[in-house]
């Protein structure tokens, strides 16, 4: 019987990003299991993480239960628990509370912040992965505006009230206009000895623009959108220092109590573990089809993956690429397992580029679709639109429209809350 | 000239909660100051901290900044700072960042959690009285629900689905029914080894009926309602021992992974050093005026204070009584202020009772208004309106109901988010 094929394998992912959360959402072969293995217990709704780092929206609406959202695919198994290393011969993976046998691996660990051989900068300098990360930084600068205000010291006031975004890609642009709308407009009334509005951000690339995967006329016009916010925009300078009183470019020193580092992204620490060649990133350099060299039965798919597509283009870190990755393995992996002569050899993988986007503040953005440019307002609610759509759950839309509606005409943020004081 | 009279005064208000900031908000009297300190930046809607523990309502949506809620009162300074101590003598309030010098001085720190003489009980069994206690909770119950999906043991299964709740008062009974239904409803098709609706949820009450400040008929028609959802309802049981594993109540021991603390309340410790006649639970036995004996013009309210009012009731310690009698002290100090013949004698303070209420679960709740009694739907919706009349803010009023719909039709619960795992 030929269906027998396919009962009892067993498919584990492991991480449940865009990647691995779009693997079991398509694939849809009967009888295979599908284990999915995440240290976290929600999938994050990661292009929106700026927004809950800068107090405008609140954890849950950017995140959701990876149960609650696979708890009607009766073959896929949610474990929360973390990966500790592999035996691509023995087809395992070490976790900390078992060991998982597979028939085919599906590897999704995504990224992590990566300092360029700093990593002593993390301490003064947090990047934005995870939710943790952005409680983290809404927290030290809502602090250093409570503390600015019972200062005395004018020197120390501009100091706690200097905020440098490290990295002109579009999280920190992104940042660095959520920032100057927070101290310019939305904190503007509500300190008595400091006037948050002359708070100064700054944002610092090291190559010669913003935006750099952009044209160049989005990216100057990004820069003028930033510009208009109060946003000094700093290209081909680089960052030599950072320690707990200000960071160093080069010659010049800036006294900042807040920065925040969204530069670099590596894959997952974990990808050097597999015994695989690995690009400079800790990326593992995939097959066509998007499995590791000599491991037909393994792939990896979005930021631990790197690879030229059957087109020549290099496929971005963006979550679009990694579910079309998600989508092409899942259909790979259910023509194997469909058995018999159904089985058509391996196709190799082709990203289609939806467009690119980044928004700088209220009605500020900029955006590519196809060949068309958009600015400025149009760009901006094209933004809002694509996001809605592509975040997950209904609610979670509806509130934070809710929440964009009250912010943009009441100019308030909901979630400037500072937790876990101690 | 009778202006004069209130110019420079400083009025020092002790904490944000419901007394200190329905104080800034009543307070009226043209000239003077108010300074208005908390070691948090967010007023937090108390009645409602159950429902982030519970992972029905995010905490932006329960709390609203301090600054925010005052940023139109132009006499009121808001302060992030912690009080080390008092010189009443001097009539001066220590900060950690600086020394406060005041006319009037009105403490309104707030309750702690009590743990009747065994503080080493609060690390197995957190009390609820911050956002920081919520998403403990929250991020603990969810966790054991994750490893009991990992475990292979059957009577460590039992131990991780069993959820003790000690303390039978509205806290403790809206806990339990929140729990119940987490268990039995919102996370039943999430799981594939373990069965969430078989979790065992408790809640203990050393006195012989739980809501023991409701009438008797009233108490049952809770315990009957909680039953309804499962939960087994120990009344007239004392905790004896609380650890890691379990709980000991007298001679029958429960073995519960998780161990909730609803029992006790005490006065912040801070009224130790204020040098005056405190209670059991640490709080200030106030003159009829409010005010602190031996010193006319400094004021205790809230769960600070306590004490019978000129009608002969205990004013409870719950946070209606704590906003009028924030309102008691802010005329008050206006008519002294308000300087010349006008001034008359000190009021004593008359507690108005505007009725009680507890909820239990979906569409079920006990309540009194008067002398009339509502149980089930009927109590259910009163209390879903009081406490959203109640909720500071339009923008959370809103996005609570969302959230509440969704949660009521959909039986899904959107913050299920596991936050600060490191």
């Amino acid at each position: 019987m030929e269906a027998n094929v396919t009962a009892g394998k067993e498919i584990v992912v492991l991480g449940a990003g865009f990647g691995g959360l779009t693997f079991c959402q398509k694939f849809a072969s009967a009888g295979a299991h599908v284990t999915l293995i995440d240290r976290q217990n929600h999938h994050l709704f990661q292009p929106l993480l700026y927004q809950v780092a800068t107090a405008g929206l609140s954890p849950a609406e950017i995140a959701q239960p990876v149960r609650s959202i696979l708890s009607d695919k009766e073959n896929v198994t949610v474990l929360l628990d973390e990966v500790l290393g592999f035996d691509l011969a023995k087809k395992e993976v070490a976790l900390s509370h078992k060991t998982m046998r597979y028939d085919y691996l599906v590897i999704a660990l995504g990224g992590v912040t990566s300092y360029f051989g700093h990593p002593e900068w993390e301490k003064f300098a947090p990047g934005l992965k995870s939710i943790d990360d952005a409680l983290r930084i809404r927290r030290e600068i809502l602090l250093a505006f409570e503390h600015a205000e019972l200062e005395t010291d004018p020197e120390r006031v501009k100091q706690l009230l200097t905020i440098v975004v490290v990295g002109g890609g579009p999280t920190g642009v992104e940042l660095a206009g959520a920032f100057a709308e927070l101290a310019r407009h939305v904190l503007r009334s509500d300190f008595r000895h400091i006037d948050p509005s002359k708070a100064r951000v700054v944002l610092v690339e090291a190559g010669p623009r913003i935006l750099g995967h952009l044209p160049e006329d989005l990216s100057a016009s990004a820069q003028r959108q930033l510009e208009d916010l109060g946003v000094e925009v700093r290209t081909s300078t680089r960052v030599t220092d950072i320690h707990a009183e200000g960071i160093q470019l080069g010659v010049e020193y800036i006294a900042a109590a807040n920065k925040i580092w969204a530069a670099g992204v590596g894959a997952s620490p974990l990808t050097a573990k597999l015994g695989v060649p690995l690009d400079r990133a800790g990326r593992i350099q995939v097959q066509p089809d998007l499995s590791v060299p000599g491991h037909a039965e393994v792939f990896a798919v979005g930021d631990v993956a790197t690879i030229i597509d059957a087109n020549g283009r290099v496929v971005p870190g963006v979550s679009p690429a990694a579910m079309q990755m998600a989508g092409h393995v899942a259909r790979e992996i259910e023509n194997e397992l469909g058995g018999g002569e159904g089985i058509r050899a391996r196709s190799p993988f082709v990203y289609w580029d939806k467009g690119t986007m980044a928004t700088i503040g209220r009605s500020a953005a900029v955006a590519m679709i196809g060949p068309v440019k958009f600015s400025g307002f149009m760009a901006w609610l094209s933004w809002l639109f694509v996001h809605l759509i592509f975040l997950i759950g209904f609610k979670n839309k509806f509130t934070v429209i809710v929440q964009w509606a009250y912010s943009y005409f009441a100019y308030k943020r909901g979630a400037r809350l500072i937790t876990g004081l101690r």
